[in-house]
Parts: structure tokens; sequence; C-alpha cells
């Protein structure tokens, strides 16, 4: 829960698709945006807030997006941020403010000005009150998302929505992230930048990146820690969000882990991870507890990357977190005829890890993603107005 | 169908999920193959071979992908190779060799060795013997993909099998291609290049790029012919056979065309297209009938190409090639709240096609897809051995 960092208070409420959450903490924040080139409204204002440094509060709406809607998005993507900005008496450029749901059409301005004073009447922090923000941003999520990572200096907690879409809409991922660790602005930046890569831009849904996705670091500044134990901390809550998106994907049954090792980098082992785990041949086999590995193989080699083929491939299955089984798929290249051995593990998970050695170098790297099932093709076909 | 060109004999055999073909015709010879880094044995040996520039005959199984089989697998490719090259008493160098079907499986050479020699002795020059070649090399294909061009001066004429896979195997593109028209094997390789990256290279059903992809353009040499209207009709043959392959996706029940003008370049116009096509979104929009432009927004822009946000989006349908109407969605970067009638539309169409003004140049490209359906799920999900 995010209120575990003294200094946060926030609410937020859910009324149908539409939701509406508050977070007030005063402290230094950094943040990674969409490179999608349609960004919302919200991204706009933020991403130009967010550069000053400073931050005391966060007002994000789920059921709309407030994407591809011009000029008067804008406008009222800033009028949502004036609302908490008013209310705290600071300057609107310390408000951060996202969006999540339908795209092209105009916010409720009146809902969001009428809950807002609901909501805000009632920031808190318990336990209680962190859920409520973590519920209020979720869209077709079926869990609330929250990561707390504690040490004896500091103390990391996170809340994300995952990539979920309403229809006729898009997925939107969203992550705001608080510490008492206390670090400039530039070292954030830069620690919460190499965080999301390692985390969230290793997690393939369906591959498609959204006009509003935001992930925020904000720190109270309390406490003086180490940088390296910190960023490591940090990517270490990324990748706990991060998998409950993967798991959390639309119609998903299974959380897929790719580990690829013996590549010629590790640029290029996150890069061949990531096109396996975005293989709809692959998912697809996942989602029949089919251990196709001849398309693992052929996603590799389509991958871009340097591989031998005397490569090792590995199957290893969870459920619940425990180990149900592990077996070598290929050894050195060669099939170990171990499929039926393999299919049985994957009945019994619900977390499937591949191991791959590409056996060309030193050069390590992961992705998370999930499988492609029916549920995924009528969530995403069915028309809903 | 390929006897259309004087000089072609042919013939095939489908014997359950096994298939074997023959086409017998000397000329010159052009190929395109598979970039995926596992090359199947019959690429590395069909590749080999046509650096000679010169061809005799062409042999195909199906069933077997003869891919990630090792030195095994070469021999067997050149096996299959001389069983023709010894009845046409001819070097083998000058025979190519396809494979398409389950990856990591030795090829059953004996089948192959028995059925050949009837294949062989069939062989011929009716039409009938060009449909039994281009349903020998079927997979999971529903129906053969032939096509004619002829003008005044020469004729082109195709076979193709489509992007379908039968589990657990991967999916494969073979084009054959044949004309009478005299080029040097220098030009055929150039045109076959622009030709294949006009057509096979920007249509999509899952992104997943086979091991086993071969298109091979054969001359017989009879009639000299200006090389700019070849270059033209063969790119609309190849564009012909790729508009089948995509109809014929697995579980397909739509074709998707995307048209882009107003880019930059046309680079960046074929590039913005196959991104829409290749979208998760969009194609489960596509399979739900429903004309969700946000969608198709979003991925333009995450295509990482330049857009301007006053772009126009429209779609018409097609019914057996006709057009049951066309809609403009969005109109200088505003909703034309047409979504009603786009549904429509949709719902009495087998194609659809989206054509998108960008308004920051002059770039036109396009791509073909299909719709992402459950039969796509079920049919890459289910285990079989």
């Amino acid at each position: 829960m995010i209120t575990a960092i003294r200094g946060v208070r926030c609410y937020g409420i859910k009324e149908g698709r539409n939701g509406l959450g508050v977070v007030v903490c005063s402290g230094k924040v950094a943040g990674v945006f969409t490179e999608n080139r349609f960004k919302a409204a919200p991204v706009l204002v933020t991403q130009e807030h967010v550069k000053g440094g400073e931050i005391e509060g966060i007002i994000v709406n789920s059921g709309n997006a407030n994407a591809f809607t011009g000029e008067r998005g804008i406008e009222n993507a800033r009028r949502m941020a004036e609302l908490l900005a008013k209310k705290l008496e600071v300057d609107v450029r310390k408000i951060a403010v996202a969006s999540t749901g339908v795209i092209g059409v105009q916010l409720d301005m009146e809902w969001i000005e009428s809950r807002f004073e609901v909501v805000f009447s009632k920031l808190g922090t318990g336990e209680k009150h962190s859920l409520s923000f973590a519920r209020a941003i979720m869209t077709t999520d079926s869990f609330p998302k929250q990561s707390v990572v504690r040490t004896d200096d500091f103390t990391i907690a996170g809340v994300a929505k995952g990539a979920g879409m309403i229809a006729p809409n898009m997925a939107t991922m969203l992550a705001f992230i608080f510490t008492d660790a206390d670090f400039g602005v530039k070292d954030l930046n830069e620690m919460l930048r190499n965080a999301v890569n390692r985390s969230f831009n290793v997690t393939v849904v369906d591959g498609d990146t959204s006009t509003n996705d935001m992930v925020l670091l904000v720190s109270t500044g309390e406490k003086v820690v180490d940088r390296n134990i910190f960023e490591r901390k940090l990517t270490d809550l990324c990748i706990d969000l991060a998998k409950m998106i993967a798991r959390d994907g639309e119609g998903a049954t299974k959380l897929m882990e790719v580990r690829i090792r013996g590549a010629k980098s590790d640029e290029e082992a996150f890069k061949a991870s990531k096109v396996v785990a975005s293989s709809l041949l692959v998912k697809t086999a996942v989602f029949g507890n089919d251990p196709n590995w001849g398309r693992i193989i052929a996603a590799l080699g389509y991958s871009g990357v340097e591989v031998s083929e005397k490569l090792d491939l590995s199957l290893e299955g969870f459920r619940n977190g425990k180990s149900v089984g592990r077996v070598e798929l290929v050894k050195n290249g060669k099939s170990t005829m171990e499929e039926d051995v393999a299919r049985k593990i994957m009945e019994n998970s619900d977390e499937i890890v591949f191991e791959i050695n590409l056996k060309v170098g030193d050069g390590r790297g992961y992705a998370f993603g999930c499988d492609l099932s029916y549920e995924y093709v009528r969530i995403n076909s069915e028309y809903t107005t």
C-alpha cells in the first residue's frame, strides 16, 4: 500500500466505469511517459508539470482516456489539476494528472468536479485508503495492484493499473510509486528510467503501446540511502507490479516469463526475450498447454539477435508461486523428447518460465507476458457502446 | 495456373498431412528467402543452388518443415533435390527444394522417395496438373492459391501456400512464380525483391516469420519485354497471391487492407500500414465488426512514423469484391460520429479497407492482414500429436 510511505494520503471511488482517485504527497518527482506520438492530454500536461521536479499531488480518472480530444482535452486535463491545486493552495504545476479509458471522447467534467469533493474529503493514510485508490484507477483489471519493498533504511511502495482495455478503448499502464528515500530529481529520473526498462518495458500483453502510459516516482526525501541498493529495490518493485499486470492481461490464464542467458549482450537478451513473449504462436501454445518449443526457436530466429543452433531450452511451471516441475526440452540444439512431461507441468501451472541459453555470449535478460485465450478475443471483439 | 507458361510441367499428391509436389521447367531463377536466423535445411540448400541462376525443377514436400534438423536435415534436403536431378539427368544444383510443416522432426525419406516415382510419372501441362501441385503444398490452407497475369506480350503465373500452421508447427509462406518474359538473373532478383517487399512482406497474419519462407521466380526466357511493365505486373501478381494468403489466415473471417497516404515517405507509409494491420486490438475489432478508430489512431501513434493530429480516416467494406459502402470515421482529427453506419458496413463485408491520410507529406503505402478470431486461438492452442 502506498500509504506505507509517511506523508502519503489518498482515496478513490469507482462508479460503474468511471473512477476518480487522488493522492496528496509533497516531494520530488520523476516520470516516464508513453512514446506514442498521440500522447493523451493528461500526459502532455503532466510531462510539462513534472519538469519542475516538485509535486504536491496526483489526480487520476478512469473510464475516459482524454486522448485524441484536441485543445478541449488539454483544457480539461488542466482543470483536473487545478481542482486539486486549489484545494491544496499550491501552484498547479505541482499537480500530476492521469487518465485511462475510452479514446476520442471528452471528459465528463461535471462528474469529475462533483466527485472530487467527496474524494478529497475522505483522504487518509490507512490501508483501506490505499486500496480505494488502487481500485479507482482500474479499468478491466480484475484485481488491484499494489506492492511494497521495505529495507532497514527505506521503503518503496507502488500502485499500478494494467494493460486492460475496455471496448472501444486502449490499454493503459499507469503506475505511481512513492518512497521516503532522498534523491535529487536527476537521480530519480535516471533510476526510474532504468527500472522501467527492466520491468514494465519488457512486459507484453498485446504489444499495443497506449496513448496514456505513465509511471511517476515521488520521493518525500526523509532518508539518505545508497543509490545502488535503492535502484535494485526500485527495479524489484517495478518487476513485481509488471508481473501483476502480465498475469492480469485480458483473458490471461497464465503468466509467462522468458529468461535468456548466453546472449551476445544484455541488450540482445532482453530483445529476444520480448520477441518470444510477444509471439502469438507462443502465447496460444501456452494457453493450450502445448510445449511447442519449435515456435520459441522460430521466434528466437526472427528476433534479429545472434543465436547458436546448439542452444538449450527448458520449461518450469509454478502454481501459487511454488514450482510444480522443471524439464529440459532442447539440449545442445536437440529435442529431449520430453513433451509429455512438459505438457503435464503446464497443465498444473499458473506461471510458465522458459529458460533459454543462446550460447553465444554472457548477456542476460528477461521478459514477462501471458497467454492468448478465447477470452482475449471475446473482450476485444465485442462491441460495447 | 502455373502451366499457363509454356515449358512448365507439374504434379502433386496429398496423403493425409503429407504432400509432395514437383515442377519441371528450364530457365533462369531468382529467389527471396526467410530472414529467420534458423533457416530450414531446404532454404539453405536452395539458396546455394539458385546462386547459379539456372534451374531445371522444383521439389516440395508439405507436412514436415525439415527445420532445426541439423546435418541430417541438410542431407535429406539434398537427397530430395537429387531424386529430381537424377530423373532429369541434370546437375543437382539446378534443382530447388522446399518444405513446410512441423519443426524439429526428420523427414520421412521413405515416403518421399516412394511417392516421388508416382508424382514424376504424372507430370503434365493441364489445369488439373497445376491444381494438384497447388494442393500438394498446402498445410492448413483452406483453398489452393493460384494467380495468372496476362498481357499481349508476356504471361506470369504463380502458386502459393499460406501462413497457416499445423500444430505443433510454424507458419510458412511459399510461392513459385513462372514467366515467359526474358530477363537476366540480376534483373530477376531485383524485380522479385521489389515485388516481394510490396506484397508478401506487407502481409501480416500473426507476425511470426517462418524458418522456411521462400519465393522463387523462374523465367523461361521466350519473350523480350519492357522491364517497367513486367515489374508492375509481377507486383500485381504477388499482391494477388498475398491477399489470398491474408484472406486465408488461420481462423480469419475478413481480409483487412490498410492504405496510407500523406506520409512523410513511401517507406513510412508502408511501415505505418503494417503496424496497423499487425495490431491485435485492430484485428480483434475487425473480427467484432467494431469500427474502433481509436485503436487505429493509437497504432499509428506508436508506429514511429510522423503523423498529423488532423488526419483523416475512412472505412470501406467489400463483399465478393464489390463495395458495400464507405464512410469517413475521422475528418481533420475529429470523429464524424458515424460508428453505427460503419458497423453495418463491416457486418456485411468480407473485406475491410481502412484509408488513412496522415497529412504530413506525399508518401503512400499499404498492408494486408486479417482479423483475429476465436478460431485462430483454437487452431493454435489445441495440442495435436
